[in-house]
């Protein structure tokens, strides 16, 4: 019995060798060019896909909660970022992963770093977020002396080690192409080397720390940097796609979805396979909106992506697949359509669980 | 300890009392016009809150998933419509279920009918999908001959009981107002009814089953249908709110996050509360996109939705809350605000559990 015929549902399905070569890739462009590579973790979630980041010497890792920072550490990751800004509520269970493992945490505010000077009972590293055009988090590039305050307030309390400045330059998911993605990606690290080099006048030094899969995965050069965090990479998905970071054979993930409607008079074929299981993002390509790419199953894995096919809307359970009049005609209801999530790390999160092409379940840590 | 103090990460807060008086109060609206009452039970997806409905009498409900359907019927419920196009891949699922309760499926093809004639080793009810104009699923109302084919291919099988036509008015969720709602709630009843009445002419007796949440909220006349099939109206939501089905006050659902920053430069707040905890189901107001309206914690509940305050976009982890200056002001890094869900099937399908103000933890079945 081969693979599809086995799944009766939404299945994420993944690919591991594109996952291992997408991990290879990036491990090597960071060790040739000296940077520190500090993979962000929230897109696969899974202690036994970090073991494939081991393999490269990849020591040090980057998460977006404290529970997934408690997870990795329960599986032998002891240098973390935990790249979000510090949530004071979290203190018994920060104080917890202080005391086994070199945490890293984010700062913005002179609020949270006094809150967490009377709360830490160990060290920890402290990075200052730096918004260099994203406008999500942190404090504008612009601002130096907001930035030396917070670090002459922090190097006032001996349980912070001061590692440096970091951003999220999360604006190039905007972007189209690589000569656009690298523009911004310089420009980022133009600012924070902007106020690195008048924090270095005070006296202070301090390291930088960068990294959106788009800008590392185009831009042949990193730039001066201490560090890169990219995540999404693992796997790419859609978005990734459309904003030419990847190129379709590098997407290692896609939700296999039964097929259990069609639609003549529209072209339209509807999915099981909802909100529930790819997330509800999306990306705009010639004003239309996509909720991922469409491919047939393969005898290795999937096709590439069918011209004209795409997931056109997301209700719970059902999805909406635009097709062209001769895809239409191919597929049969209880036929299986592969999707290209648009946002991997959300279709992870929902989905839980991968299978690989070799039929293996591999779980997260939800 | 308040419940507020309590809380230390994003938690859906759960106010019985509210969702008990909604479900309280749909069941007496069905009772007292002599319809059906099948409620959907993907909003809470929970055995203990489904629990709430038996109390009114009501024995019958709608899922949108086998499994879902294993779910509740392992919690006693043994008269189940899932209301979604049958996968024929999830057979033996079906056939399980068929055994142990009596099993509503919904179709809308040939191939599907003969596919379960073939594979169904018990007696289903059969539902056939109507489209009344939301444009999803289902055969298109106006294709009266469809729909008398699909109904004597089906009387060809013992194994069936053709119960009737079923649609989901989805459009009126683009709606606002009552006027709106009620306009498109008759429009897709009259286009069921003049399938039915086609059908009768040639022999064919056949029920009818609606229900959307903003039909069966806002208009007073249920109309000539035999069941309802509601869910959302348990909890309600932001989007509910703005179609105006519910009132602030009959909001049963708010997710607690804590500020994690504070941005005065442009009015916002970011809070822990993001894709991963509301889901990114969105409303729309004047032109702009709203992930859920935000409320303070109050002594007894949340209090009401701030004038002004939203949360503008979520990123995985991050929610950015948009604030106007006095509420700006008045929120501290650390306090927890309440975002009334876009969407709360989706949020509670991703949070999972429910906290209720009386501190006791709910679960789904997830």
């Amino acid at each position: 019995m081969s693979l599809y015929d086995q799944i009766d549902r939404p299945t994420l399905l993944l690919d591991a060798a594109t996952a291992k070569r997408n991990i290879a890739r990036m491990c090597d462009k960071a060790g040739e060019q000296n940077v520190r590579l500090r993979p962000h973790f929230k897109t696969h979630q899974s202690a036994q896909i970090g073991e494939w980041y081991r393999a490269h010497g990849v020591g040090q890792i980057t998460c977006s909660s404290f529970d997934m920072a408690d997870y990795f550490l329960g599986n032998g990751w002891d240098d973390i970022t935990v790249a979000f800004p510090v949530n004071i509520r979290q203190m018994g269970q920060i104080n917890n992963l202080a005391a086994q493992s070199r945490l890293g945490l984010l700062v913005e505010s002179a609020e949270t770093i006094d809150f967490l000077a009377a709360n830490l009972s160990n060290p920890v590293d402290l990075w200052i977020k730096v918004d260099t055009g994203n406008h999500r988090t942190g404090l504008s590039w612009e601002n130096t002396a907001a930035f030396e305050a917070l670090a002459r307030q922090a190097l006032g309390h001996n349980v912070f080690t001061l590692r440096g400045l970091l951003t999220h330059a999360g604006q190039t998911y905007q972007a189209s192409g690589a000569a656009e993605v690298c523009r911004i990606y310089r420009e980022s690290i133009e600012r924070l080397s902007s106020i690195r080099s008048a924090l270095a006048e005070t006296g202070l030094m301090l390291e930088v720390s960068t990294g959106d899969t788009p800008g590392c995965s185009l831009c042949p050069d990193l730039g001066k940097v201490d560090e890169i965090r990219p995540g999404n990479y693992v796997f790419y998905d859609s978005q990734q796609l459309r904003i030419g970071s990847c190129r379709a054979e590098d997407i290692a993930v896609a939700v296999a979805c039964p097929v259990v409607a069609k639609h003549a008079e529209r072209n339209e074929v509807v999915i099981y396979g909802g909100a529930i299981h790819l997330s509800k993002d999306y990306l705009e390509e010639d004003g239309v909106r996509k909720y991922g790419y469409v491919c047939l199953p393969g005898e290795q894995r999937w096709g590439a992506p069918v011209p004209g096919a795409y997931v056109r809307g997301l209700s719970q359970e059902h999805g909406m697949v635009k097709a062209t009049p001769s895809f239409f005609n191919r597929v049969k209801i209880g036929d299986l359509l592969c999707v290209l999530p648009a946002h991997s790390c959300l279709t992870v999160q929902v989905m839980k669980q991968y299978l690989t092409l070799d039929g293996e379940i591999i779980e997260t840590l939800n």
